[in-house]
């Protein structure tokens, strides 16, 4: 396993291939626009170091018994699950955001743990032994890996083969005695600066006339052919500025476009190619175990703005009772989509891989607390931040910075002895509810509306309607008779 | 293992103690207000007998070995909390209601199993092989054991013993050679005419001056000096008419007032007397398990308003797919407390005693979505129904069955062919979300109010903010140097 | 104007054509099942006889200029709306309940008043002349008039004139040289008992193939042909009893099912007869100042929830601080529904015949809330009041009474020095949320549904675009050039 | 009136003396800082000169007869605050977030019209006098006046004249013959930059220790020792570039850190100077129209969100129909607060000045309201708009125009034929949801929390009570007698 400065040499040592703003970033480990992300994932490094959370960030191989960070296991059972919401409750705790260039790539390659193994028992293909030695690999080298899953779509109310440009979702367009040919994009892909391999599976489900679009496989990042531009979030501007206006050095997020410019990538690295009859329950399997466990990541996050309101109560002066109400509120939030989270892997079972998948129902309806829920978690933040933590309105660094008149607003600001401590506590807050560390949770993995498609799906009516008619009573009573 | 039939006799057996509507209740196999609370309870012993349902409602005995129904067993892992909620979400489905002269008696042994150890442990006092031998008894003889904890209260501001009548708190009055004299009451208890013991538990924390108050026992529900008037719930003139008014005919609640005039309980009984200092932890240790199951309980009754919309609507002529987004935000807020009761349970512990401890966070927050989340699901439930669900707005059995205007009536009722089913539908309804049927889970188990102080306790306020102050970092930067 | 004694004995003076529980009642003002309804309306005479009423309650005749009661005016004005509201919010305060035998017939000649116009001018017939007879001789004789729209429907995919039976709708069967013949019923028509004359409508909106189902007349109550069936409400059969277990005497309600069983209706009291074409427009102009209005009887309600809700809390001898922040959210919701219903009312407009018309978004928006908010109050309510007033848990007025165990009793439901106020306010509390009290404001005048699909509607999508276009700027950016 | 030119003519030519990022800003109307704030002024003047809105923006003078711009008006009327709410949701429709630099100034002077009336009343004071002179004056030259309540405030726990350093809240340092002295700050001051004046208020209820305190006045926003420093808001830095990463040229908001270094005000400017006992009545004054009209605000806005979301629907090839049922909810939302508003205002009363009154227990309720609902709203456009929506996921404006991979991602971008419109579209969501849009309303004009304690005062809990005793019946049932 890696130490940090190891993961950090392994991505100096890859070919620069991001770009933001126009430009080139010659170094992801130190370009402010992607710096912080590196910093958050180095941090998982740092964690399966400490004796104290071997437990939590490592287990044992099942394939090789060895010690691997979790973030390349096979998740078996209920328990793996639980670690699983767990450690993303931490390091949302400890980054203050998503670090997505480990958890995605994972969630992928337990998807197609089953997947393969399906995949292969129905056309007596080699995929679960190519994905079996990838990730052997993976583990032995201790990767960072991102997920990506997002197309770009175009016309939403056609087919990827009835598209005017086939390319609006990536593809084969190659076949190849060692491999195919990818072409295409990948959208809003969290992490990638940050990893080293990026874990590609179709965005959805297609039928026979889509063959070619139902492609799994893994790249490494800086794979020949493959740009990277990392999309624009909220406040990135001040990601490039000195001072507490950007309050969060040791976290942050980057979502880059991948563009596949007619990649070839060896057979080895393919896990589906054609098989669009799978696609179906990938997609299921992908989304099941992710809206399981991303009740954890609201719920770190949701930690952090019970924290920051504290804070600035206490820096304006205030005893924290005054809002328990509200805390209590945000209490209830944050532990409902981890608690929903670990209900669903729970009620899970067991698949003849020896994977383990979630409860369908309860993990998407959980997609629906955590698409809901945070939201007002932030606005009770901004409520008892008050008007300064609302918007984050305060001078700029600059500002409280200058000859002029630094030192008055300083002053102005203060409201105890601790000194610039609220206007750090009101950033956080900004940075929290409205800035930098808003992580797109809501979308993030499929929508809202997707979910509630599912839960509508495996609600049972008639099992229910059964059930009233038995309580009813079986015979007909009239009352003319 | 009893049969229903059984269950029955032993009822039969006992001495009348029961009364409503200032008569006394002869047989409370038969009586109309007794009746269909004996019938719910009995379907738990028949479930015990089905083949596909023993894995749920029976278990091995952790003292004997021997098969006993599970309502009498000591819960000693997380899966044994499970089968807790899924026993109580069967139990709604199939009665449509509560029936609580086991769940609660099942409760207060559990919650009796670790607090007699821990006071055994302090004192060295006998009670957890007391109570061991009782509950050996109890599986014997697959009891129906309801639980007994609210008191009258009288001045909510004082303590027991500072009240003018201190008979407003349960009481002992009399230490004597084999056992203690009891004298006060305990109210709104669930299922006292089904059971055929109640297990008494102190009501709240005591302080020393309030010894006498602190006591646990199990009495025979006939037990001489004890007088049972059972009270008044929603709709329940219909349980003593004819016809589909009272919809169900094999569930039903009652909440009975249980007067102690000086009843003498023996030693080998009694569990507690006097050691006040146990009394806080007792109760914490009663309602975490409760308030984790109850959503299995109310997710249970969810499902058959799921049931009952889907019929009204199909009834009305419509497909349910029209209130499709209703139906799911039902399904959520079933699963949702249904979901957080297993979370509780998987987050918890086990106590030196055995038994299983679930997590108080999750458990205290499950109970304030129980307090809020169901009364939405009726809201839904009677917004699907229409307005003649919405109160049960139809004429009574009696009109429909008149020989001069009841055709007429019928034939105004009827959407299809299907004559009086959708009469039939809007009275389940009715039933379910203002009538007989409902249970009154709110405040059962005790006040939301309460469960939200436990979250604000357990939520770690400080610890949260070290998380933030770490994030910010260390060094306090200053916009002035 | 008559006074309240007046009123009742009008009532006394008609045929007894009255039914519940297949018996006739013979006085309506006398006999349990009606006695409350009609003291409830019988306050409203009663109120228009107190000078500080007289503005609210009166008002002078827009056709004679004479004093008369408000509930027989033509609303005319954004104030005489106004006063409909503070009227109807009044009265929930002092019948706790809805007296719909004066609102909605009053709604429906209002309703009236407009769409005969309109008719008139079209068709050149005398509906208008008709109705403002008949207003005159309502004014008069100040008669209570029920409104009855709803049709028992049968399959609710059918047209009414595709329907197996054609009387599933009101329909006219025979067309005489003085007026008309009608077959069919209204049914869950709210406070017929209690009425003089009935305002008949069409309950829905109509195509030519339909004509015959598109009639408007008023009826006297007791006309020769109808019967009405009085439907039960949650908790019905405590009217029947002694003692506060219904613990409202001067308030109550009852929803007739309404049988026509050809009854003819000479043509001056005929105000639409086939004119389908204005079936849409009348529905609309009925349900858009009955949607304003209604936010003020569940506000009226309302303000008895949080009156009861203190009450509850002061017997049992605690603070009502103790439920600030509770108490404020019952009162954001009462107003908000009163409010909206202001707020439609003062952004309507005047219609050409002279009566007022109110905004049909903002009263449409309001049915939202009154199909919700008032729930929320409700709970709140009973989290108040506790697991004794949640389902009215408590002994019945007769075990209360009884020499054997009654004083008992009594002693164990007292709180402070008050006595049986404690039980008292619970069975209140309990009759608004879950009994006798709950008015069935959800679907009365219509389902949330319906007025969601007007919101839709009249949301003005395209407008709301258009200025999001406008603020994008004109001119194409594209930053490829 | 002045045009939009002759405004920023009026703007040019004041003393430079507004800084952000640490540097003065010589000319506002160009700065990119506070260009679009001026720009969403200017058109307030714009729209003052189209006939078709000269009923909403403008009005006859109560005090010359002479058309002026509404913005400088007495309130006289319940219609004169409608105009206020119709005005305010215009201007979001057109700029699309606030223009404070009118409305908050004209709050001010409408509150101090009463406030000064009855000071003069109490202590024969000419202050009445004086802000008339003064109105004559603003509504001559048509001038934009800023207003200004919100002090630094220091330690909340302590009263002004207990802080340690007095300036944290503005105060009267020296009486002089002509005028007084001010020193201190206030902050967070909406539209200073486009404000010709500036109208100050005290920022709350004064004792007498805090006498120095007590003071209004109004001031040229350029006047001789006061500096502006502007303060950060939400992706800020975007204002400084090019593109459509900003996407709204024609409205902007800036709140200001207002530095008073010992500004000598002339009397004649000056309206209360010590009076502390009016300050808890104008405090309530300011609060109640402003907390009524703002609902038109955040429904102006949320007009706009409405907009923007059935745009991204389209742009990504779906009918807005799939989104039906939110959008009645956004609907909802924005008439709501709109509704509330209007309720609060049509509920008022004239004060013995000739001012308005509006309602002030709907007016804070609608501030609740203003508090919450727009969240769900915002919340709601951002599921519609999808994850590039959420937080603006897209490459900036400047990766789009890259000659090496700008057109690949125009293409990834694009859903239809329409182009850029799609990102356009999701740029415009993320301004109105986490970007510049948002304007700070929920601790604009004072918390919630305040708010909420106003409802609780105002709600009239005691008169609730009679209502429930009355209805409970006078005489005392006692069951056992």
């Amino acid at each position: 396993m890696r130490t940090p400065e190891a993961y950090k040499e392994s991505l100096r040592a890859m070919r620069p291939n991001v770009y933001k703003f126009g430009e080139l970033i010659e170094d992801v480990t130190e370009h402010p626009a992607t710096r912080r992300s590196v910093e958050g994932h180095a941090q998982i490094y740092e964690q399966a170091m400490l004796p104290e959370q071997e437990e939590v960030f490592t287990t044992l191989s099942s394939l090789t018994g060895e010690r691997i960070s979790r973030y390349l296991s096979i998740i078996r059972s209920a328990e793996d699950m639980l670690a699983n919401s767990r450690m993303k409750r931490r390091m949302f705790n400890l980054t203050g955001t998503c670090t997505g260039a480990r958890c995605v790539g994972w969630n992928a390659l337990n998807t197609m743990w089953s997947v393969t193994h399906d995949i292969d028992k129905k056309f007596e293909t080699d995929y679960h032994h190519r994905l079996r030695e990838w990730i052997l690999y993976a583990q032995a080298n201790d990767l960072a890996v991102a997920g990506a899953l997002t197309d770009p779509k175009g016309d939403r109310t056609k087919a990827p083969s009835e598209q005017e440009d086939p390319d609006v979702h990536l593809h084969i367009v190659g076949w190849e005695e060692g491999g195919i040919t990818l072409r295409g994009a990948k959208v809003m892909i969290a992490g990638a600066s940050a990893a080293n391999e990026i874990f590609v599976l179709p965005g959805s489900k297609y039928k026979d006339s889509d063959a070619d679009f139902a492609v799994a496989c893994v790249v490494p990042r800086d794979m020949e052919g493959i740009t990277i531009v990392e999309a624009r979030h909220p406040n990135d501007g001040r990601d490039l500025e000195e001072g507490f206006d950007n309050p969060v050095d040791i976290g942050g997020i980057t979502q880059g476009y991948i563009l596949f410019d007619d990649v070839v990538v060896p057979a080895g690295r393919v896990f589906m190619a054609g098989e669009f009859g799978f696609t179906g329950r990938l997609i299921e399997r992908f989304i099941t175990p992710y809206r399981s466990a991303i009740g954890g990541c609201v719920a770190g996050q949701g930690d952090l703005m019970i924290g920051a309101a504290v804070l600035m109560a206490r820096a304006n002066g205030l005893s924290e009772r005054t809002f328990r109400q509200k805390l209590v509120d945000m209490s209830i939030n944050n532990e409902t989509t981890y608690g929903m989270g670990i209900a669903a892997a729970v009620l899970g079972k067991v698949h003849s891989s020896g994977s383990w998948l979630c409860d369908p129902l309860l993990a998407n309806i959980n997609k629906v607390h955590v698409a809901t829920l945070p939201y007002e978690t932030k606005r009770i933040t901004q409520e008892i931040g008050g008007g300064i933590a609302e918007t984050g309105c305060m001078p700029s660094w600059k500002d409280l910075g200058s000859e002029e008149y630094g030192e008055l607003l300083r002053k102005y600001l203060t409201a105890d002895a601790d000194g610039m401590r609220r206007a750090k506590a009101a950033r956080m807050i900004e940075w929290l509810t409205l800035g930098s560390g808003v992580p797109g949770t809501m979308h993030g993995g499929g929508s809202p509306d997707g979910a509630r498609m599912f839960v509508s799906s495996k609600t049972g009516l008639e099992e229910k309607v059964k059930l009233v008619e038995r309580l009813m009573g079986e015979d007909e009573q009239d009352p003319g008779e």
